[in-house]
């Protein structure tokens, strides 16, 4: 039987979900799929830690030279995370004629273009499937499986941690605050959330999504982008009394004036099998002009979900498939046909606004009048009276019809800076 | 660019979906994939109708012989249906030479062992991604992305026509009659239905699941089958009594004595995603070891999703992804390692059952000692009484705990039998 070899670096918790695989399964992938696939290698710098995963004698190294001169290794994977070191690793993988595979989305969305095209000139390929909704097979279908559709459109969860204090807020009526620590309690949030909560996960995700759905190269850091640390628990009451959940999306949706990307936490109609997402689950809605309105849900990330998909690349390698994927497609290439992006200022939608204002005569009409004035109309405001006679300030939420992203900001500076407001104006999007 | 020619036999609802796709893209397919897919050729017996396709001059035919005859054409695309002829055409386009694509899930479920053998010994390859589940990719997952997960069960919708009816039920309390008679006035379900509402479809789809999920040889005939037929309004109003939905599973389950297969309408809790998937809609719910739980939902048949299965089908056969998958699984074959079945007779599993009864005393007490000679210990019963006093029949909801397919099926015989009861009892699964 043919046997492949394999060398990870990056022995964290995904590194061993998939040495657990690789070590524990290799019998059973051999027989399913005719190829013995061998983890030769494992490289971290911390050779000792225990990581609850026996590794033969030999196998384990803290110097990555071992992978990259060892000629019999054939397919190296990337599991440092970060940019630049795993930037570095990448190339000297390729330049040492093995075949990448990877979970590291910031590399992918970061250094796409460099890096498949260094992987094209040399003969090499990437795989990356884990990147995106963990051991959801999202990419690969968008890869393979849909590519006689058109795609219309991208609604996806594809941040866990997010989904998990939304709907830990829903469930418990939780602040904010309190949701995060849960979920770091519970290994859902990392000690510092902050790439997950400020929407830049999701963001650099949504990237890598529209590179293969609609050929977009796509700077991540153009996205607009809002993170669920905006969400306050009476958005989530507001939402509910709306007939609505909130969810952190990213969208991404071919329109007449070219594909409109964007994130933010949304209030989406509870009827939305997205709107069922709870938990850390991870789910996409894809829409495809042959296909109509496709669902995946799934767990995004921990150590065995992100393992499969890690392993489902790297099989997909021993065997063959990547290079006729990887060859074909030509991504994040000249030669791969995209579709224009649409001008974020010009980005069209429903807005839901919180502000937080003063409750006195007048305040109402100047807030109209700041929306007005750009045309933006306003569909519905919901006001209580004070309870507080001694801080008179109450929350006010404004439901606009579909405005643009620019009438919208600019409106939101101008009242940000009014007298009667206070903190600043948090803003969602809203779906129908 | 390289240049492949396809055949299409049978050109009817889903043959125009076809031919609509690579006539109609393919241009944006070429400039995709690096590939041109030419259709080459279309055969069907009547080559008059107006399928609302535009077919160039030549390309359509009655002569079947003009597909095989011709070396150019390189792929056989099989959509006649049935399952007699379809094997015919397919064994001549293997003999032809030919890779062939097929959406023929009888046909799949019937012949797999003789046709797959038949295309290894060839070198040729079968694509029949379109025949479970239409347009949502869950074989290709099965056969690529979760090749690293010991499945442990699959819960699927795999019949539209089905869960349309059942939700027409459950939505507007439509009798089964009535609900049928909507199906196919919205082309939903067929004129003659039968094979979709007594489950036979469910089962086809669930015995090339078990191939493909657990190297199961399976006959269908054999796996233990009941179809939406036997639900009644009142299943659907006890269900939602009882917190749960009513839908045709389809479910493969590895347990310690074998791997369990099983059609039938179930009762499950709303809370499950399935419980959710309405309208004709398919869903399918996976559980791996790595993975965990992956839940797809999408159109499951219909022109357009089916045809854009069959198409990536082409597209991947075109591209060379298929002979790699399909040489790696010997899908089918002795060489492919399969989970040994469970006796259907030892199944176990909670019960709903519905039986009409007299409503006099010593009734219930025969039941229960039915039941209990079995050692099958009831859960509770639901019994109205009777409304009218000239029909004193009323009818008796069972809830059993788990019990074996065999004692089951032996009580309520005893029980059809019995002077007190009327018609035949209608058996559902039950979920917790």
């Amino acid at each position: 039987m043919d046997s492949v070899k394999v060398g990870l670096i990056g022995f964290g918790t995904i590194g061993a979900g998939v040495a657990e695989i690789l070590l524990g399964k290799a019998e059973t992938i051999a027989r399913t799929t005719g190829k013995k696939i061998e983890l030769a290698k494992i490289c971290d710098k911390n050779t000792t830690a225990d990581r609850g995963v026996a590794v033969p004698p030999g196998v384990l190294t803290d110097d990555m030279s071992e992978i990259f001169d060892n000629p019999e290794i054939s397919i190296v994977i990337e599991l440092i995370g970060g940019v630049d070191v795993a930037r570095t690793v990448v190339l000297r993988a390729l330049e040492a004629g093995k075949d990448v595979v990877t979970a590291n989305k910031a590399l992918i969305a970061n250094c796409g273009p460099e890096l498949f095209e260094k992987a094209r000139s040399l003969g090499r390929t990437i795989g990356f499937e884990a990147s995106v909704c963990g051991g959801v097979p999202v990419l690969a279908s968008l890869q393979t499986s849909l590519l006689a559709n058109r795609i219309e459109s991208i609604k996806a969860i594809v941040n866990g941690t997010c989904n998990f204090i939304l709907s830990q807020m829903e469930e418990n009526g939780a602040d904010y605050q309190d949701a995060v620590k849960e979920a770091q309690r519970l290994g859902f949030a990392e000690a510092n959330p902050t790439l997950d909560v400020d929407g830049t996960d999701s963001t650099q995700k949504l990237a890598i999504l529209a590179q293969l759905a609609f050929g977009a190269a796509v700077d991540w850091k153009a996205i607009p982008r809002v993170g669920v640390d905006v969400v306050d628990a009476l958005d989530v009451r507001y939402a509910r009394e709306l007939g609505r959940r909130i969810r952190l999306l990213a969208v991404a949706e071919r329109t007449d004036e070219g594909l409109e990307l964007k994130v933010a936490p949304t209030l989406i109609p509870e009827t939305s099998p997205l709107a069922k997402v709870t938990n850390a689950f991870n789910a996409v809605q894809i829409i495809g002009d042959s296909v109509g309105e496709l669902f995946y849900q799934g767990w995004g990330a921990g150590r065995r979900p992100t393992a499969s998909a890690v392993c489902s690349d790297v099989i997909d390698a021993a065997l063959g498939r990547t290079p006729v994927t990887f060859n074909s497609l030509n991504l994040w290439s000249d030669q791969r046909e995209g579709t224009p992006l649409k001008d974020a200022k010009k980005i069209e939608g429903r807005a839901y606004l919180r502000l937080e204002v003063d409750d006195r005569p007048g305040v109402m009409a100047a807030i109209s009048d700041a929306f007005g004035r750009r045309n933006i109309s306003i569909a519905s405001m919901i006001q209580h009276a004070s309870a507080d006679a001694e801080n008179p300030r109450v929350p006010l939420i404004i439901l606009t019809h579909a405005a643009t992203n620019d009438a919208l900001e600019d409106a939101i500076a101008e009242l940000d800076a009014a007298p009667f407001t206070h903190g600043k104006t948090a803003r969602l999007a809203l779906l129908d």
